[in-house]
């Protein structure tokens, strides 16, 4: 059975800290916004944005549980632990929250690492979650110009800051983001 | 059947600009020295330097025949063309110039992408086409003094300013070289 809006909301919002509820909701002001100028469906980026960080916050131990225990992508446990929440939070806005829209669902398992061939909407969200208000990392500011030009350049600049930050760190890059960056490059060029 | 080495560098030297043969010669010197130090064959580490680039001054259409031809890694034709010449060199030092040993022809194979498992002389070649004398890249100095670490920091130094290059191009990146480098950090830390 699915929730309301102002459940889900209640439902998200209590399961992480302040600060990272502020960074949800720009998420979906900026989700909303790409969507409406992208043709991508307002309601549904709204609805992924809300739900996009549900399990951001639960303990690791909890997020390899519901990885393992429910035939999840288990190849993520040999990742970085940053990637864990979308995959569980796909799983469990379905499983707890009743959202049934595999577009919503899709949008929030890939809104960290992209994949290849990404959906209308998983770009949205992708991208809303790069370009949020409130984010201020170096380079942000490209990116949000960039995401005026077309979402496949938003996240193209999104994805390579991404890229470079771990260079940078010396951390392994997670292979899905370097394809789903090929596949944006070849769709503007084709 | 085999040819001598003085044969073999008159052979390939034969089939690429003055300036390419002298970057192969920096090679050639930087393979042996890196083998030495780090307990490579240094034999094997001349012999996969002098024919590394054979096949690198081919024409496109020759290359794209071999690779189709002979059931070679044909994925390869969908990504950029200067990755073709390694596995072109590596199909023609078998065929072409009786190298029969393994290790020499996987050196050549791998000696621009990398790939997960790198061998030894693997390593050395591929580091050694980074550093050799004549090469003064931005960056360049910094993979010198991470190779006097060792063959892997000196790797993972080279597939940085490779891909760091390939974003500030705007070029896809090859997967395979991002897999390479996530598996040297991965070896280091283990």
């Amino acid at each position: 059975m699915a929730l309301s809006r102002e459940e889900l909301i209640q439902a998200v919002s209590s399961q992480m800290p302040a600060k990272r509820w502020k960074h949800t909701q720009g998420v979906m002001e900026s989700a909303v916004i790409l969507a409406e100028k992208y043709g991508a469906d307002p309601v549904k980026a709204d609805i992924a944005a809300i739900l996009h960080d549900v399990a951001k916050y639960w303990p690791v131990a909890e997020m390899e549980a519901v990885i393992r225990d429910n035939g999840l992508n288990a190849e993520l446990l040999s990742h970085d632990k940053q990637l864990w929440h979308s995959e569980v939070g796909a799983f469990v806005a379905e499983r707890d929250y009743g959202v049934s829209d595999s577009e919503i669902i899709n949008a929030i398992r890939w809104h960290t690492s992209g994949r290849v061939g990404m959906s209308l909407l998983d770009k949205v969200v992708c991208l809303a979650d790069y370009i949020e208000p409130g984010r201020d990392f170096p380079g942000v500011e490209h990116i949000r110009e960039q995401a005026q030009r077309s979402l496949e350049e938003g996240l193209i600049a999104g994805f390579d800051s991404t890229i470079s930050l771990l260079l940078s760190q010396r951390r392994v890059i997670y292979p899905l983001t370097v394809l789903s960056r090929n596949d944006l490059i070849a769709q503007l060029h084709n």
